[in-house]
């Protein structure tokens, strides 16, 4: 065992994300990286011996998974304690000390609900779990929610604040640890040829679209969750907003985590809150009703379990936004998603300007002037030959759209498509984000976590949205599950900026 | 039959040229715009009945060119003239005006040897046959050598303009009617994407090569030709210096064929005369010694047939040469030609630059100082993820490389290529140059064909790298057959700024 080993620590070890994601991933790392992982305690309220934990995981394994966890099991544990409860915590506190690694590092995962989360910190520090002493590092990664306005999550920072220092917060959002998510970053700042065409001076428009297919699915509590939170405030906040930093952030100075994330909340600050009077017309929001999802029949959002039958939640949104820099002046970004959407893709689509002077592809019928005026009446829309697509997932890759003569005497003009596909190149499944993730901070590298202040920021601009839907009367309108939304979101491209790309 | 047929008449017609590309050629002209051909006319010397020169053609032709021809003979016919001899021409003329289609159109191919091409303009001139009349239009499509040096390629194009007007030459290049060659007017601007980036800002080097595995050959008087002659003439000159011109050239402001080839013009006239100084290390020279190619053993140059034992003529040439405009600056544009050379491919390779900022990649061992310092001091080079890789032959396309994020925890950046492939994306080959080009000249289009001007300011520039390489007395290096070239060549890369593609 190396200096470095250390202990990881999952409050909510029994629970779906520990079983599904931490323990694969931890069973990953081990093997990545052998002597990382001193040992792996999982916490339950429930008594349990450690044998009987480590069989409920194996059997919940896939089979590819748990050979890699054959070999971590002898170093994982189970202890019973209570957050809420003082005294288990003094108990748990002298147990973590004497499991391997405790007297190094340790990364606690606070796999809980919502509401236990507050507890859990004040827990965790009266209990004198995270005080930190030379090299004896805690870290405390946190799930989303945080938060479900600006004011709730600037309470919850505060209240991190009175018990773990900025350093010791990992606030994981898995989407920043996908590869392509990553790879945005590589990919802007790493090629030399793109950031000169990153700007409004090249680029029309960026659409970005997370599409699900899903509905409330059979997650207990997962409609009455999703009922008081919406998709605004479930994706956008999060995913998304992320996806905005890292397309349109500025160059970073370096890879220093603080210096990424400052240019991220950058970013969201100068995310433009639509007024008022846009919303109706910028801010489409919408609820599934009963429709069909490959083939199959499905409920509306009212009817599902846990929903309230007259909800008006939203479970579709699609916003024109814009980022008030330099670098980005008056370019639209529009972002969309739903669930219950034909099509399971998150992608984000860069459109870039047409030449300044088109010399291919006129109509043939019109000359010089009336092809002008054409353009200039809105009657005509010029090709929009480049388009550049970061796909996400499911299939990770890129596509450059160009315009290439096609074969024959005439001087015609059509698409092409440049391709990287992440899994042809490589040859392997990008690695899970949580296993990204969880060695990250295993590392103490802080970069693909949220800081407090990005999401102060994303919140206030969430808050906006909503007031300005309030404001605006923006109504719920309705799209059959299986449909790709509101047609009223289509407007979201004025003139010729073109349309949603549905992967 | 329409208007717009015409006549096509070929001097030469029972030679090489005729029956391999300009037949098939007109027999897929034929089929690809019906009527557009009223009848085929070759001429030679010695009488030959119409069917036994339609039979010949037949004979020659590959299997799948016999069906299209079989529509066109009827319409394929053969009259006997010299043209040094006026009365012969006298017939001719007559001839022609009672063969379909010679009443309104008529081109004229001059198939012929250099030496006759003086005596066939004077001819046809004198006999009447390049007057044009309402309709009656009459074109002369001439084959290169269009002289061999500066002075000569005046007095062809003044001896010329004697007798016809330039809007009635037609100077082929049948690099110029490959669909990859022409498609870089296309990929250039009709994507606005490009342009941004193509100046001397964002690409550090262009380098092309056009490498042959062929030695003379057997074509008769091939050996003794090309030893007149050399590669940087034979190669360079036109074909070389048409790709600098399209890759270097600034955008036109319409397709008009005189703007595209006044722009081009341009580009050859900036083209930077080597200084003496400069040509020992910047123009290397070679010829092919005994070695093998392909697995077979292949004789050195002056043992080729019709080539003189004490030969000093280059069968290689790599030249750095640059443009004095304003968009490309100091940007070196590197040629190179070689026949016998081990792959037989043409290529024009677009180096762009590091980024201001170097964030990834570094290695691991130097602090951000050291690696600075190393930097400047020439130890270490910087990646330089992105190439585009502009492929002319045998396979047509275009590949991009850039550089994206390695699967897994550290940010290290890997080459990935964006891959666009001419077959596979239009399911045909491209069609054959020739065939295009008649169709062009069919139609009066000149863009792809060459202007009087341009040929001149190509043989300024060569005449000038001749003259360099005899002042500075850079010597003829000599290169086995089936290898690279000199390993001289390889110094025209300075510093960090690469190597030779090698297809």
């Amino acid at each position: 065992m190396t200096a470095a080993a250390a202990q990881v620590v999952i409050f909510g070890g029994t629970g779906d994300l520990s079983r599904r994601k931490l323990m694969p991933a931890l069973a990953a790392i081990d093997q990545q990286e052998p002597g990382r992982i001193a040992s792996v305690v999982g916490i339950g309220r429930r008594p349990k011996p450690d044998a009987a934990f480590r069989a409920d995981i194996t059997g919940d394994l896939a089979p590819d998974v748990r050979g890699a966890f054959t070999a971590l099991a002898p170093r994982v544990f189970y202890r019973p304690a209570d957050v809420a409860d003082r005294s288990s915590l003094d108990t748990l506190e002298r147990a973590l000390a004497e499991l391997p690694g405790g007297d190094v590092g340790r990364l606690y995962y606070l796999a809980l609900e919502a509401d236990l989360f507050e507890p859990a910190v004040r827990g965790l520090a009266d209990a004198g779990l995270v005080a930190e002493r030379g090299d004896a590092w805690r870290r405390v990664v946190v799930e989303k929610p945080f938060g479900h306005d600006l004011e709730s999550a600037r309470a919850l920072n505060r209240m991190v604040e009175q018990y773990l220092r900025e350093s010791q917060v990992y606030r994981i959002d898995h989407y920043l640890g996908k590869e392509t998510v990553q790879n945005l970053l590589g990919f802007r700042f790493h090629n030399a040829i793109f950031e000169p065409l990153w700007n409004a001076h090249h680029i029309e428009l960026v659409q970005m679209t997370v599409a699900e297919t899903v509905g409330m699915g059979l997650g207990k509590g997962r409609g009455q969750f999703y009922d008081e939170t919406g998709g605004l405030r479930d994706m956008v906040q999060n995913h998304m907003l992320q996806l905005v930093s890292l397309i349109a952030m500025e160059p970073p100075s370096s890879l220093d985590p603080e210096e990424i994330r400052s240019r991220k909340v950058d970013v969201l600050r100068a995310l433009r809150c639509p007024d008022p009077d846009g919303m109706l017309a910028e801010g489409v929001r919408a609820r599934y009703v009963a429709g069909e999802v490959d083939g199959k029949r499905v409920a509306g959002f009212r009817s599902e379990e846990g929903v309230a039958p007259e909800s008006t939640t939203e479970t579709y949104v699609a916003l024109r936004a814009e980022i008030g820099t330099w670098r980005w002046g008056e370019v639209p970004f529009l972002l969309r998603h739903g669930k219950r959407l034909p099509k399971r893709f998150t992608e984000v689509v860069v459109h870039f300007r047409t030449p300044p002077l088109s010399l291919f592809d006129r109509p043939g019928d019109l000359d010089d002037i009336a092809y002008r005026r054409a353009l200039r009446s809105g009657a005509l829309c010029e090709m929009r030959p480049n388009v550049l697509r970061l796909r996400i997932q499911p299939s990770e890759g890129i596509e450059l759209t160009f315009g290439v003569k096609a074969p024959g005497a005439a001087m015609r003009m059509v698409p092409a498509t440049l391709d990287f596909d992440y899994r042809e190149r490589f040859g392997t499944e990008p690695p899970e984000a949580y296993q990204r993730l969880l060695l990250d901070a295993l590392h103490g590298d802080p970069t693909l976590f949220l800081r407090a202040d990005e999401i102060e920021a994303a919140w206030r601009w969430v808050d906006a949205v909503r007031a300005g839907w309030e404001r605006a009367r923006v109504p719920v309108l309705e799209y059959p599950a299986g449909t790709w939304g509101p047609t009223e979101a289509d407007q979201l491209f004025h003139g010729c900026e073109g349309s949603w790309s549905n992967g």
